[in-house]
C-alpha cells in the first residue's frame, strides 16, 4: 500500500505520543518503549508505556498498557497499533488475535520483533526507522543492559 | 515425551487450580478460563482468570492474569503454564517471548487456539481433553456466545 503524505503526517504525530510514553518512561527509571492505539478516524484511544520497573509487572509492554488503555473496543480491524520499538512475540500475539488492521513501528534496529510475522498475516506494517526512537532504545540497552534482556525474556545478549 | 503417572497426576493437581479460577470468574458473571504458572519444582507461582468482564480490560486473560500475578522471575524456562482451554495468539505469544518450557491445556475442542504452533517452536505441549472444561467451556458458549466472540476478537462464530 503506497504511503502519502498525509499518512505520513499521521503517522509521526502517533509516535510522538508513543515516544512521549517512553520518556515518560525513562524519567520514571522504567524501560522507554511507548505504544498508542488510534482509531478509524485517527483519534487516539489509549496509550501507554512499559511498566515492568514501575508496577513489577513483567506484562506490563507498552502495547499492552496501551490496548488496556483503551478499554474494550467493538471491533480493532479498523485501529492501528502505534509504537517506538517492534513488538515482541507477546504484542504480536496481541495484535493478531484482536485483528488490530496496521502497525506502525518507530524502529526495528535495537529490536527486530514479530512484526514480519503479522505482516505475513494480513496486518498492514509500516517501519519508520525513526532516528530519535533508535537512539533513545541504543542509550537505554547500553545503560541498563540487564534490565533489558529480563523485559525481553533472554538471558543472553544478541538472541532476540 | 512420555508422560509417567507422576508427571498426569501434578498435570491434574494443577489443572484443579486453573479451574477453581474460571468457576470463579463464572461466579463473578466473567468468562470461565482460568489458568496458573507453575514453578520448577510444582509450586504455583501464581494465577489467575479471565478477566474482561469484572475488570473491563480486554487483556487480562486467564494466562495473562496469571503471569502477572507470578510477579517477576529470573528465567522462564523450568516453568509450566495450565490453561483451561487453548491459548489464543496473545497468550500463545506470551508462552513464547518469555520462554515458558511446558503448555499444560485443559482442552481444545471448543476453541483450538495456537498450541501446535508452541509445539513447533519448541515448547513442550500436553492437551488434557478434561472433560470438565470442555462442558465448563461450552455450557458459557452458549449461554453467552456474545460475549465469548468478543473476547476472542471474533464477531463470526467459528472462525476461531
Amino acid at each position: 500500500m503506497m504511503t502519502t503524505h498525509a499518512d505520513a503526517q499521521s503517522y509521526q504525530r502517533w509516535l510522538a505520543v508513543a515516544i512521549a510514553e517512553a520518556q515518560a518512561g525513562a524519567a520514571e527509571g522504567g524501560i522507554p518503549i511507548g505504544a498508542a492505539l488510534v482509531g478509524g478516524d485517527g483519534e487516539i484511544l489509549g496509550s501507554g508505556r512499559n511498566r515492568r520497573v514501575q508496577d513489577d509487572d513483567p506484562s506490563a509492554h507498552g502495547e499492552t498498557c496501551a490496548f488496556r488503555s483503551a478499554g474494550r473496543q467493538p471491533s480493532y480491524a479498523a485501529t492501528t497499533m502505534v509504537t517506538t520499538l517492534s513488538p515482541c512475540w507477546f504484542c504480536s500475539g496481541l495484535v493478531r488475535q484482536f485483528g488490530i488492521g496496521r502497525l506502525v513501528v518507530g524502529e526495528a534496529r535495537n529490536f527486530h520483533g514479530a512484526h514480519d510475522w503479522l505482516a505475513e498475516h494480513g496486518v498492514e506494517v509500516i517501519v519508520l526507522d525513526d532516528a530519535d526512537c533508535v537512539r533513545m532504545m541504543a542509550d537505554f540497552i547500553a545503560a541498563k543492559p540487564r534490565l533489558w534482556h529480563e523485559d525481553i525474556g533472554d538471558d543472553e545478549a544478541g538472541k532476540g
